[in-house]
């Protein structure tokens, strides 16, 4: 048995095809160790007494009859608490949620259900936005040429060193290298260039559901990954106006759905020229402040003007016959979405969902101590699930028999589901149940004596949903506006940052001056905010007059 | 004019990373530029003849004044008729009803929006029977080492020859080339691996929605290209029972896919062993029968054995503590299957969409003639809109002044649209309209005198649109069944063949003589049917017992 075990445990194959230092590997590569140490301990569990079925039943009831709430003794805490080491926090949170795991190739990840759920509904919500404001879905090719990439001299420029390059397909060196796609400007302007053809043809709005590559050196799972996934928008317009238009409606589409569906506050507004999309006129974007105060870059919906439409030559015979450049749009948001979600609402005991994206919503767990129960128990939880299902909530009926009823409160307390509903045979006897919600820790957060009738008890959850989402976008609020200081001086600058808070001041400075103060504090510039306090009018660093306060901080 | 004109007309660049002969891109070059030239005349058309928007307006009235149901005067036909040229009709098809459009690198294809909402409607309903089959998303890297694939000799043989390389990423060549996915088994393999430990953890029922490539030799839009989307289900089990119930499952899915959804008779049956899939004990699939008889692989679901876990030492500790090799199972749909509804179904006027997958299912068509009709008109069609949406239908309202009712009835019949609503002032006069049906031309398919009122109409056209659906699959199952030979000996097989049909027989050849019916006729065995007729029960080639008959025919 114990050879058998070891066999399991074997190292993960550490596979060649990384040509610099594995950042996201090595540092990961503890915790993988501890994450398969924790399974191993569950399989040797499962393995040092191999029993019949009878036993086990016994055992299980055994376990069953633990106090309710608590989980089996000696059992590990999994997840290092936030304030102990956040970057840890979040890879313990990914791995134990089964959020994602580390690929074979340095850098990339595979999103295991549970993270996939996530990002299905993030797809759902927004691709219905897209829609409803008159986009269609297509698929542009992933390999692109890499003369196309050449045609927009900046876009090769900021490109160029995250490219991955295919040479060979069919056992055979190709002519000119396939870039693998990183962003889809030029092939979709390659296309665009032959369907352009009238004023008639646009605007031209066009969205991609798709995977992306970019040879990334630092990782981190969902944040920044070799590949993700992503949807980028690509529109082209008559003016330069209606591009301009585009670009901020989209972007509100993205605020939109950060605060009323992700319950992230982010905070919108302008990028600095130098933080800008390599070939974009102007990049606007969603900042968001995660647990540990560092900014995340949540979407960007970039003004391309009529940059790329010059270097594919897509243009359009305007009313007056005339050929003219068009103007466009592009904008995104991926993967790393998922990142910010578990990062702005997470807490030491694992993930807390917003319930509009919660995978699952409710969870019910029945809690049976005597056989003689069991019948009761199964049909109330049952007519529960039955009736929220019938509502349209996203409910689990969890009433597996070989773990504890604490077990699965803590399980789906770290997975983040937002309500959770006990029913023992004594709660059906009083025609009632017991309804947690996971924001509010222990008894605090338990309501007793929820009806079980399905009308005032579907009422009671609904309301339950709706108010968990409030509340997580009002603490999230809360916290950032904690952690936004407004700043006059350079020097106030570098306190703030160097309190891991975000700096806000009047900026009229240069590109220098931007890069003097990432390379001094590594705070960066992360928007000029559409949402402008009253300041002082002089920039706190080279004291010219200003026109806007722009907001600094150290990010992802 | 002219210079302009002929800027816009600039012969598509044709871009090098192409080893191989460029089948598709050379057969195609006539056609794009076919192509073209409808594209330009519009666009000269609109070019010509600059005009302020009053004389505009009334060139279009002018046009709509033309008698209903008919496009503008010399309008030349786009679609080359089926019988003439199948495969010329197929691209015009794709080409004219903006399906898809060429890539730039040979072989690839742009999924244009219209050819998009079709294999949305397509992973709608597929991913919906996953979930209800108890399968979970998630999504596994692109880039595989080529180590994997080494794993697993069958599956290198079979897939080597088609693999596109990865071999420089960030501006550095590569220790080890990364394979871009033909396929997943190695990868899933290689994470199943890690995730399964005990019995507990099966079975693992995963799916993933994804692109692939394979570098083929010879491509064409949707049916085989070098890229694809496709989803692959990756499911490991206990037993290898388990695993053969879970492939039959799933094409059963399939299956029922095709006949309900696609209305697409198909086949369903097992492969032989040299077209079973590489690396799997044996593959079933779905054939269906395309307008030029020839079969087209539409679906195909794997019972991998224990191959890959073997490979990969994919285990698990049984109820008695021992090591177990998991079974396991792969299952396969791809944008191909749009293929496959455009060649099942269409005819020479082009497409003709099964409701259920038509991502417009009823367009309406005012026909105002005078502007004072206009507003009673407009009322009615909006009304119609409002009541159809309600009940949920994909309905097109199309009131753009700039086409004639005539150019938009071509063009939603060109489309593929299974139910037209025409609406006049006379029309509303009387409180009816005129609704016609897709599949049967002219006057026969036209019901005059539907009430207006929300709920008789639509009541009509949602029993329409039932009936549509019904029709298609009965004619296309006709279709197939009139075209399906037994075959009794070889001649007789060489005989339906060279006819285009499918040779159907009894069958116990050897390897070699399956190889030689491909090389003899260049059919090849499709499957053995699930669906067994009576038989002689002796083989037509070898002459020996035969249990089953096999299908035998060209395909895609």
């Amino acid at each position: 048995m114990q050879a058998t075990q070891a066999a399991l445990r074997l190292p993960r194959a550490v596979v060649p095809g990384c040509t610099r230092g594995p950042a996201w590997l090595s540092s990961s590569r503890s915790v993988v160790r501890r994450g398969r140490a924790a399974l191993a301990t569950t399989a040797e569990a499962v393995a040092a007494e191999p029993q019949p079925p009878k036993q086990q039943k016994q055992q299980q009831k055994k376990q069953q009859q633990q106090p309710r709430g608590q989980g089996k003794k000696g059992e590990a805490k999994v997840i290092t608490p936030m304030s102990e080491d956040f970057s840890r926090w979040y890879l313990d949170v990914v791995r134990e949620c089964q959020l994602a795991d580390y690929g074979p190739v340095r850098g990339t990840m595979v999103i295991r259900p549970y993270g996939y759920a996530l990002w299905e509904g993030v797809q759902s919500h927004l691709d219905k936005a897209f829609k409803e404001t008159g986009h269609q879905n297509a698929y542009f090719p992933q390999l692109i040429p890499l003369s196309f990439l050449q045609k927009e001299a900046d876009h090769v420029e900021g490109f160029a060193p995250e490219l991955a390059l295919v040479t060979q397909g069919g056992g055979k060196e190709l002519e000119e290298p396939l870039v693998v796609r990183p962003t889809s400007e030029t092939i979709v302007n390659h296309m665009f260039a032959q369907w352009v053809q009238s004023y008639r043809d646009l605007p031209l709005l066009i969205n991609q559901w798709a995977n992306v590559h970019r040879w990334e050196m630092r990782t981190r799972p969902f944040v920044r990954t070799l590949e993700f996934l992503w949807q980028e928008g690509h529109t082209a317009h008559a003016t330069a106006e209606e591009a301009e238009e585009e670009t901020i409606r989209m972007l509100k589409v993205y605020e939109d759905f950060a605060y009323n569906v992700a319950a992230m506050p982010v905070v919108s507004g302008r990028k600095s020229r130098i933080e800008s999309f390599a070939g974009a006129n102007c990049t606007y974007t969603i900042e968001a402040m995660m647990g540990d105060k560092r900014a995340l870059q949540a979407g960007t919906s970039h003004n391309l003007g009529d940059n790329f439409a010059k270097a594919f030559n897509t243009r359009y015979l305007d009313e007056g016959g005339q050929l003219q450049y068009v103007h466009q749009s592009s904008w995104g948001v991926s993967t790393r979405m998922v990142g910010g979600i578990i990062m702005t609402h997470g807490d030491d005991a694992g993930l807390r969902l917003p319930p509009r994206l919660a995978p699952i919503q409710v969870v019910i767990v029945p809690i049976v101590k005597k056989d003689a129960d069991s019948e009761a128990v199964m049909a109330a939880v049952k007519g529960l699930e039955a009736a929220l299902k019938a509502a349209g909530v996203r409910v689990k009926l969890d009433a597996s028999t070989d773990r504890t009823p604490g077990w699965k409160f803590n399980q789906y307390e770290m997975k983040g589901v937002p309500v959770r509903v006990e029913v023992g045979p004594r709660d059906v006897e009083q025609g009632t149940c017991v309804v947690a919600r996971r924001d509010v820790a222990g008894k605090e957060g338990k309501q007793f004596g929820v009806p079980l009738e399905a009308e005032p008890f579907v009422g009671h959850v609904s309301a339950l949903l709706d108010d968990i989402q409030a509340v997580l976008l009002r603490q999230a609020r809360e916290f950032r506006d904690a952690n936004i200081v407004d700043v006059c001086s350079y020097d106030e600058l570098k306190e703030a940052v160097a309190a891991g808070k975000w700096a806000r001041g009047p900026w009229a400075g240069s590109d220098e001056q931007e890069k003097q103060v990432k390379e001094d504090t590594s705070a960066t510039l992360r928007c000029f905010p559409f949402d402008q306090p009253q300041h002082s009018g002089t920039c706190f660093m080279s004291g010219q007059p200003a026109a806007e306060v722009a907001i600094f901080a150290r990010s992802y």
